[in-house]
């Protein structure tokens, strides 16, 4: 372990950005078919090469004329001019309109040599059997007829470089014939995630082997294609120098920029930074920022290179704040006005470190701007990924953010849309149903405990509570009822009848943690056992195998039992029922639905309440 | 010409949104791989199936231990421990901690049996060459280990249904292992262009048959990309009934909504019209709208239709203002912020046809909400696509809109970008170059004339300018001059010497229109002649073959020289030269560009500004 880099001289995040413009990303320019074009980035002016339309079209039904054959003619006194054709639309006009003739005409059609104006059928009646028609108009020149170039000439200026392409501009170019657009090319990212333990999403996982799903890939080529970059997954490269030679030198040959990422251990990043110093230049190791400290910023000949952090958060963020740019800009693509928002600080937040911090925040509407609160759950946490919306730049000489402060949120992709409600509390199987009724709600469930905590500081939009009283500010929604008790392997072999089995027998117990409102219930009703006993709770709970084993998640208590792990574990009806296990019942248990009095107008909080009051309650257990 | 339909029973625009909600598009769900999840809707719930990490988690490299070996330990008396052996990321442990031993961890390891806490690397010491380990500190159990499932665990919600994914989601989704993901379908939309005329772009145009470009196919394919539909072009239908009714028929077997477009011929209309009787069922014809009157709504066995409107503009604002919603819906994606834009008008604008009206507007920013201005050209100007940036719903009940009203303007598509700057007047080589300059610029080339007169009216950022005088009220950004005179067939074969020639020989000349301020040139130095030659200008003009005869663009006289169709044409030395052919000079004229004084500081002017200060002057003719 003597090996590893410390990362000493941490370069201001500045530097970073400078050595990454330095990598002279981008410029191209490719070629597309029309129809592929749509939101490619124009990257040249196209003038005109032809006239549009590109003949003197006729823009009615109707007939063809010499205009001065109709001068003088009305309602009353009709011109009378015989019919010497028909010109349809996509013919050639196989007729010449002579003094006193016309020519039967179809909108688009080219107007026929002699003819200088169109009268529309409906000023017409047609005579002696279809070999004439009357005109009950006088025409002037021109009338009804678009002449050749009329809309676009030739020569004339279509579109500029650097305009994105929608289906108006798509119009435009087919028009004038184009079919093949000069637009700038996608710079190609490959992205190359290390890390022995990873595997990619779909193939079998082995945790027994420590392996984890892959990440980081997956999110960072996506976010490579927000910024307008086409990403190229590389195969995973283990810890192995010859390897890691292998793929990273094969990816710079075959794209613009190289992004490693994934790997959390420190042997696979000194890898990296050996395979770059021999076959490229390394520019930077260590930016003072946090997250992000191990960045690397480098070069291979033909290739930019930038290392990634391995947490996926951190990793998205640093994505987000130093690479994102540079190919947005190296593809021509304006950062969209929807990908950066307005907020206040929801609370206040302090830090000094003496490094600029990149701060995940989640968003909360609260009426004119949203609100924005930290969101900080150890980079580790795949799940701050949707908790968070993006990123607050807080720089180095920034020790505190107090409540109410102006920040600007850098949502982690421009197509990022913030909540339209944000709950905490307990987890409750009809609240997850509940929750698929509104339009991208955020629910943490943190357990009723923090979920009251956190409605009284005034954050979130609700909370979901248990059991009764406090409160006061808040304005109750609405409320069901839960059957909770012991959740036991099918059939119940134990014979377990309820709490004394596990306070007297050798029965391996899983629990929740105190946060939660199953574990309140569960202390209230062991307080009532020890009374009923004359013992303590703290007695009791000593004699409990596994009492202090809280799993963090509603269902995890159940899935021990349902995988060997526990003879019984705390939870709900509706949870043994849907696990397809035994359930020994202890009692009911009120959820109540918390709303923040300032926000009962705010829309989502007015759709929770609909649907409280509409859901049909069709799980096990639970009654209204 | 008898069978021609009437549009007599025209239906309100809120019974053709009704009869496109009736014909229940989509609300399907598809799985794709995650990888190709970006942008798509979920369609349902996504819970976890596993836990995330899988198994208790080193997070720090160090070593693992049991905590309560190093309880009391601390720099001055570290904890000795025996090293059992290593644990990697990716490995299965082989070891067992047992009292008094550790085993090197590397980050993301599976902690071995025993283990309950990690120590990281810097507060330890190796001792007897590797054999041994010091812990300079004190560890609780948990330290530095991630519990299996503390990230997500298996039962826990994940996202829910109606999330349109980023790469924050799909990251989340890589962590659970999902690699299919169930999503909405993307409605499949048919599009059917009629038209005899139309040739696909990049197909041979032949104009002298009335051939156009299909500018509909495109158009409409990319508008129902934009809505998040799958658009299927299918080939040219013409006016044949058995032709029309095997390709619509294909195409409802196909897709879910059949569009038809493209036509502006209404025998066409009449074809479509019988198949959609014969083999479905025609829910209206004809909507009291403006444009869009001959819109058509019915339905196929097993797909919805819908006929638009044959004129490029009013076929999507048609689409965009009846079908995109449908098929977003369908898509269940949401409409983005960014689609609409509160403006104000900046001009009135009166209407009275007393039934609903579409109105195309430009957009011009001025300081808080933009201007609208109408842009009617004429729905069949492909130009009006790009001079537009959307459509404001005009009711039938206003005859009248106020300059300064408020409007809300639906973008052609939620991509579209209003321009930064807007300017109007003089045609002209070297401003087409500054113009490449500027980001998103939009300029109509209407004329020097029409120029100062919409400068005055104040919608525009700038005007384009030649000549003195005038314009008391704008500030001038810059100038430079620019030779005109006679573009001829190269090598003069001619020999014409200047004006006199046109006057007194047979000569066949091209002019440009009256707005123009090559034309304004041009009738001052005939005022000249006329002046040295004792005649009137109009005596001199009725001898010049051709005078009335305007291109309307800049180079479309050259052109007409080029290809044999005039001896000469008026225009510019730039032109000539481009063009490869012959120039017979007349004067210098200077060329100036005016702003809006209101709007000198607008970021775009700005630039402008710049552009002019910093642009080489690198044509023919042309000088500062």
């Amino acid at each position: 372990m003597s090996s590893r880099k410390e990362f000493r001289d941490l370069v201001p995040p500045e530097e970073a950005h400078e050595a990454i413009e330095s990598l002279g990303l981008g410029g191209d320019t490719e070629e597309v078919p029309l129809r592929e074009a749509r939101r490619r980035v124009l990257a040249e002016r196209v003038d005109a090469t032809l006239d549009v339309p590109g003949f003197d079209r006729a823009s009615m039904d109707g007939y063809a004329v010499r205009a001065r054959d109709t001068f003088g003619a009305g309602e009353a006194d009709p011109a009378f001019l015989e019919l010497a054709g028909a010109v349809h639309a996509g013919e050639e006009p196989d007729v010449r309109i002579e003094e006193g003739t016309a020519a039967e005409i179809s909108t688009g059609a080219v107007m026929p040599e002699g003819a200088d104006a169109v009268v529309m059928v409906e000023r017409t009646d047609e005579r002696d059997g279809g070999e004439a028609v009357e005109i009950r108009t006088s025409l002037a020149p021109g009338d009804h007829v678009m002449l050749a170039g009329a809309d676009v000439a030739a020569g004339e200026r279509a579109l500029g470089p650097g305009i994105r392409l929608t289906s108006r501009e798509i119009g435009l170019l087919s028009a004038l014939g184009v079919d093949e657009v000069p637009v700038r090319a996608k710079p190609r990212v490959g992205i190359v995630s290390t890390g022995d333990e990873l595997v990619r999403p779909g193939e079998e996982l082995h945790s027994e082997r420590g392996q984890i799903y892959d990440v980081n890939s997956y999110t960072i080529a996506t976010a490579v294609e927000e910024a307008g970059g086409e990403a190229v997954l590389y195969p995973h490269a283990g810890d192995d120098y010859d390897e890691m030679e292998r793929i990273l030198t094969e990816a710079a040959a075959e794209c613009d920029l190289v992004l490693s990422s994934g790997s959390t251990s420190a042997s696979a990043v000194d890898v990296i930074y050996r395979v770059i110093e021999e076959r490229g230049e390394l520019l930077l190791h260590g930016v003072a920022i946090k997250p992000g400290k191990p960045m690397l910023v480098g070069e291979f000949p033909d290739s930019a290179y930038v290392g990634l952090p391995g947490y996926p958060v951190s990793a998205l963020m640093i994505f987000r704040h130093f690479v994102a740019g540079a190919i947005r800009r190296a593809a021509g693509v304006p950062e969209p006005p929807t990908a950066t928002v307005g907020a206040e600080m929801a609370i206040e937040e302090r830090y000094g470190e003496g490094r600029t911090r990149l701060m995940p925040v989640g968003l909360v509407g609260n009426g004119g701007r949203p609100l924005a609160y930290p969101v900080d759950k150890g980079s580790g946490a795949t799940t701050s990924l949707v908790e968070a919306d993006g990123i607050v730049e807080v720089d180095p000489d920034t020790a505190y953010l107090g409540a109410g402060e102006s920040v600007t949120v850098t949502l982690f992709s421009p197509d990022v849309r913030p909540p339209t409600i944000f709950g905490v509390g307990e987890d409750d199987p009809l609240l997850s149903i509940l929750l698929d009724d509104l339009d991208r709600p955020r629910y943490l469930a943190i357990g009723a405990r923090q979920g009251r905590r956190r409605l009284a500081q005034g954050v979130p939009d609700f909370a979901v509570v248990t059991g009764e009283g406090g409160d006061t500010e808040a304005t109750e929604l609405g409320d069901w009822t839960r059957e909770w008790g012991l959740v036991v392997p099918a059939g119940n072999p134990e014979g377990i009848e309820g709490l004394t089995d596990l306070v007297d027998r050798d029965l391996r117990f899983v629990n929740r943690p105190t946060d939660s409102g199953l574990r309140t219930a569960l202390s209230e009703a062991l307080d009532a056992l020890a009374d009923s006993r004359g013992e303590s709770r703290t007695e009791l709970i000593e004699l409990i195998d596994g009492f202090e084993l809280a799993a963090r998640a509603l269902e995890s208590p159940a899935r021990k039992v349902a995988d060997g792990s526990a003879d019984a574990g705390l939870g709900l009806r509706a949870t043994a029922e849907k696990l397809d296990l035994g359930f020994v019942s202890l009692d009911e248990q009120r959820v109540r639905v918390l709303a923040n009095a300032d926000r009962l107008e705010k829309p989502g909080v007015e759709a929770l309440r609909e649907a409280l009051e509409n859901a049909p309650v069709e799980l096990p257990g639970v009654g209204r």
